[in-house]
């Protein structure tokens, strides 16, 4: 039976209206090196018409792309909305990749304009010769001649536009079509794959606005509140909060360059932040710097934090010493990317163990994302917050592919096919779920080690291994065995002057693990490699080992 | 170009499966002739699989309909996701309308099995020979023999079950279809016209997971809060508050048949309701319950009203007496129903004559709902609190045609077409609305008066006539005129022993309102007639008019 229902699209320009309109009054404040530069969302509403203007203006006609190249500031809040608003494509480009990677996702998504701030045009004016496809530059604030002419140098450049020149002179509203399909891309997001080249998602108009409205509604901030955004608009859909402040009305300040611990915690100071959205290491760099000065913060109530996990002992530090509530979230580029948020049950006494134990969580999943754990043997584990599998999800705001522009290799396309599972996105991380859909991550699935049909936790031995007090660092990896599959590989870095053995280091596992899972190959080295972002680089233990280039020790 | 996002459908089921896993264990607490029966959101969701079993038993295969003829108590949230959830449309048929209505909707909608209250059995058995499409009668609780052989009575009825017997004997999980495409129906509701037969809506899915999601990010409520929900599950789509729940997770309070004040003060303080929702006359009933009482209400916080507008003087009591926020909404059975919330701006100061005003206005459309005002002339509106005009809203959650099953006249069809506009649904409400999008209301557009190509406001010139100190009452209806269309007859009922005369009203109004407005028209009467929920009803007094029967005095 047909509902008698309207099936208007659910598009992005309905949130940039009702944001601009309903809440007109709400403000926009961008850090400069002179302070506070404030406008508001009734502005941004007027600047994100001129914008769809000047971009019909030079050629942005249907779904074409149109790239940014820039810090998070009230320009950047207006591409976000403008852009996917007109019909066109939102690609973010991610100013912190090498600039190989760079190229790589600037030539895949094929941008015809690029929105770049003066601070950043220099840099990208190195790159653009290699980006065939960008015929316009618009540049958001003034940059020297030389920094101008650089940028026009290249023969696929047509011109470089001055971002105020070019909006002051186009009509004030604009008239958002109506008659896009909500399936179709509103936004493009990159993973930062640390193999191979980075993978595209092609986030909807759907997506992108279940999205924001779940996100909302599960964290409860309203126009009342002031939010600090330090995730950075380029990096996995900036959490979804462009949007999502439309439709709550929450005021946004937005750091442009100013990442450093002591602008941060000015910002929150001089602006009364009540909530903030950013990574660990940014929050630690704060913890550090408000526990050093003397600022007041007590207008803050909330931290967002995801990225990666949040240590138990930041989420207590904020708490007990600045009553800031940090609220951990998991996700990826492929899920929008907020999967799950850490608000425990209000049944659970704040400050008990149980409480700290879900704070620190990966959190609940969404309404709307569904999940399963696939096990060792490939069978669905159950929610007993014991059995762990890989996490797979499913929902409106996950990707159910990569994209694909026609020029990836077959092993390119084999791989991007072999992430998703029956319709199921394999996020590559693993853990358990509670039977109330908390979720707890203990390793990613290609370092779990695949033994005798059963997986053993590489981090749960490491953090074992890391309590003896001779240990300064382990790293366990799963090594090839004729008889298991696979087996752990434990290297241990000691302490100066420590002189445990394997075998007292196997003594101290036992007990803590099960038997099994002991590891009977160990190696001392003198340091863990590290990738770019300071993880242990398992890639290069296995290919140590594998070229025989450690000194393994077998203790059983 | 084609985004790379999953299309997963919005299902009554998604919201159901979450629900009932993430906050398995909040409350679902049914008040009895004994006080609280408890049940949890876990064992709701095992009691829905075993509906949708026993319905299957039943012959409910695919989207035939399933009523309702329930008080708000457990066993009917159960319905209301079982019934969709599986694939079938709940209809919830009202308890409150004239037998009459009740058969029409009743046949209008055609459920095959009806579930049925055991204190609402017996009335429901006097209805039942004349509704020939209901097969199966689920009994919820213990009736008398003689109630459960009427309901068997009609030739039709195959079989009367008991809800405990029938699901007890199930099993405790369901495989949830996903095949259902997202705008099919998934419950109906009727309007309760005050002329001619009620006109059904069918509720999508989608409309119902789009609205119950975008509710909760507006009002904010947590699986902290416990919900007392007075607004009947049969009326106008509960208000969402079956769905919205089951997103938030808070515990929910159902009144069944205990509606007085005494009863509903005694739940807010034994359950330490946070929040509820209810129309103005339960609320104003509990105010003089709490005031002559000496309840503890200190845990609630806010309560949500709606269905007629709730005066100023309401809203002040509760938040000055008992520091509980009213917050009104506005909305229609055709707009699922919440289309506006009165939560003023976080600049305006609470209390001030600016916050009150807001606080008693309709409130502001949703994100989501679009309105636009049509005036007098056909023209769109401005925006500017000032100019007035017929409210239209569309959007995902607004009714685009009512249900036919076929049956329908001529008439009743052009009836119904005539309420939408290109697309846009018609409210029939009249006012205007802020830049800001708060709105304001105030007249029916049937009521209003059409004058000269311009409206006058029945219910701003009733407002002034009324501050006269001789009036008791006063009722303004449009009459036909030769020269204007319409021009105002002012009825008036004196208070006993006052001797204001036409003239003197006249005068009283000069200068309130602009002089062309004046009405010339006016007749001294006893008595204004009154519907059967008491409001002033105007059809009778144009028909008096029409037919001579009042003694109208002329002045200009």
């Amino acid at each position: 039976m047909k509902s008698t229902m309207q099936t208007t699209p659910l598009l992005i320009s309905s949130l940039l209206r009702f944001g601009t309109t309903a809440h007109a009054e709400s403000e926009v404040i961008t850090w400069t090196d002179d302070g506070a530069r404030r406008t508001t969302y009734g502005e941004v509403g007027t600047r994100a018409a001129q914008l769809a203007h000047a971009l019909r203006g030079l050629g942005i006609t249907g779904d074409q792309r149109v790239g940014t190249f820039m810090w998070n500031n009230a320009e950047h809040l207006t591409a976000y909305l403008a852009v996917p608003s007109m019909g066109a494509v939102l690609h973010a480009l991610n100013i912190r990749l090498f600039p190989e990677q760079m190229v790589y996702v600037g030539r895949h998504g094929g941008s015809q304009v690029v929105i770049v701030d003066n601070t950043l045009a220099e840099p990208f004016s190195r790159l653009l010769a290699a980006l065939p496809d960008v015929r316009h530059v618009i540049v958001n604030g003034p940059v020297p001649q030389e920094v101008r002419d650089a940028l026009g140098e290249p023969a696929h450049v047509e011109e470089v536009h001055d971002w105020d020149e070019l909006l002051d002179a186009q009509p004030t509203t604009f008239d958002w079509p109506q008659d896009i399909d909500e399936n179709d891309a509103s936004s493009m997001c990159y993973t930062s794959g640390t193999t191979g080249n980075p993978k595209g998602v092609a986030y909807s108009h759907r997506s992108n606005y279940l999205h924001s409205v779940g996100v909302a509604a599960t964290l409860g901030f309203t126009q009342a509140d002031t939010m600090l955004i330090v995730v950075p608009l380029f990096h996995a859909n900036a959490w979804g909060y462009p949007y999502s402040a439309m439709v709550t009305g929450a005021s946004l300040v937005m750091p442009d360059r100013f990442l450093q611990p002591a602008p941060l915690a000015q910002m929150i100071e001089s602006e009364k932040i009540t909530g903030g959205a950013g990574v660990p290491t940014i929050w630690n760099g704060l913890l550090q710097e408000l526990d050093a000065g003397s600022y007041d913060v007590s207008s803050c109530r909330m931290l967002m934090v995801g990225g990666s996990a949040a240590p138990e002992s930041l989420i207590r530090a904020f708490h007990d010493r600045y009553d800031i509530d940090i609220i951990q979230g998991w996700g990826m580029t492929e899920t929008s990317p907020v999967g799950s948020l850490a608000l425990p049950p209000a049944r659970i006494e704040p400050g008990t163990d149980d409480y700290w134990r879900l704070k620190a969580s990966q959190g609940r999943l969404l309404c709307g994302v569904e999940g399963r754990l696939i096990g060792p043997d490939g069978s669905e584990q159950p929610w007993d917050g014991q059995a762990v599998g890989e996490l797979e999800v499913r929902g409106p705001w996950i990707t159910a592919s990569y994209y694909s522009n026609g020029t990836e290799s077959d092993a390119e396309i084999a791989d991007m096919a072999g992430k998703f599972d029956d319709g199921w996105l394999r996020t590559g991380d693993v853990g358990a779920l509670t039977a109330d859909a908390f979720l707890f991550l203990t390793d990613r699935a290609k370092d779990v080690i695949k033994s005798g049909g059963e997986w053993i936790s590489s981090v749960d031995l490491e953090n074992h291994i890391m309590s003896h007090p001779d240990v300064l660092e382990a790293s366990v990896v799963g090594v090839p065995d004729e008889k298991w599959e696979e087996r752990p590989l434990a290297t241990v870095v000691l302490k100066e002057g420590a002189s445990a053995t394997p075998a007292d280091l196997r003594k101290h596992l036992e007990g803590k693990v099960a038997r099994w899972q002991l590891p009977e190959r160990w190696a001392l080295i003198d340091e863990v490699p590290k990738t770019s972002v300071g993880k242990f680089d398992k890639k290069v233990l296995r290919k140590r080992y594998a070229d025989g280039e450690l000194e393994v020790q077998e203790t059983r």
